[in-house]
């Protein structure tokens, strides 16, 4: 694991936060994407080498909506930028961490990732993720 | 807001978390500090430019010993590094936002800290920072 590549809070309404986080951050939001396969709308802000990612869902049995159901908006997953994400699957299944997505797939931002269950990892939600070239 | 100068975790027992995120993370735990003032004890990891501080704290009536009980082991803050924490405040509180510090105190790792009131920011536990020359 290289550094965290982003941050991922769970917002109701990204026309409500992203203004919201503009002021928070004192930086303005510099992309927005929609993950279909995730059923997902993120907004994008950066600070030093971290991204902030907003993500809203509009499908109530998104994995979004049903964490804000269950915890309320706030701070949701960590996503660590790694060099070669099936080696550092490999790494972490050898540690005993149980990999959500054995195999990467596609996530926001033009990245390959993967999750890491939170039950292993003191409740923290992990993110891998590696830029595809 | 310059940039994630760390992410804070809350964790029950710093015994069991702090290899459990060595062999996440990757990295060795470099530092341990408790903080009297806050009843908590710490152990940080580098990875980039930003640290993860596990946070534990033997005191059953701690802010962080209430998170846990309240909402289980996780992230628990996000802190900014600051250039001028006093005037970071000045302009968080013109934009609206509740600072729960105006005078910044002392924090871990020998910098001043404050902390931004979590509902006006989604959920989100906003520290900011600076270090302590």
């Amino acid at each position: 694991m290289l550094r965290a590549e982003h941050i991922g809070i769970a917002v109701k309404d990204l026309s409500i936060s992203i203004p919201l986080f503009e002021k928070l951050l004192n930086t303005p939001c510099y992309k927005m994407e929609s993950v279909e396969s995730e059923k997902v709308n993120t907004a994008f802000f950066q600070k030093g080498e971290t991204k902030i990612e907003l993500l809203e869902s509009p499908d109530e049995n998104s994995v979004i909506a049903k964490f804000i159901e269950r915890k309320g908006e706030g701070m949701h997953h960590i996503a660590f930028e790694v060099e070669n994400i099936e080696k550092e699957i490999k790494r972490l299944m050898a540690e005993g961490f149980q990999v959500l997505n054995e195999v990467p797939r596609k996530g926001a931002d033009n990245k390959l990732v993967c999750f890491l269950h939170p039950k292993g990892t003191n409740g923290v939600l992990i993110e891998l993720c590696q830029g595809i070239q």
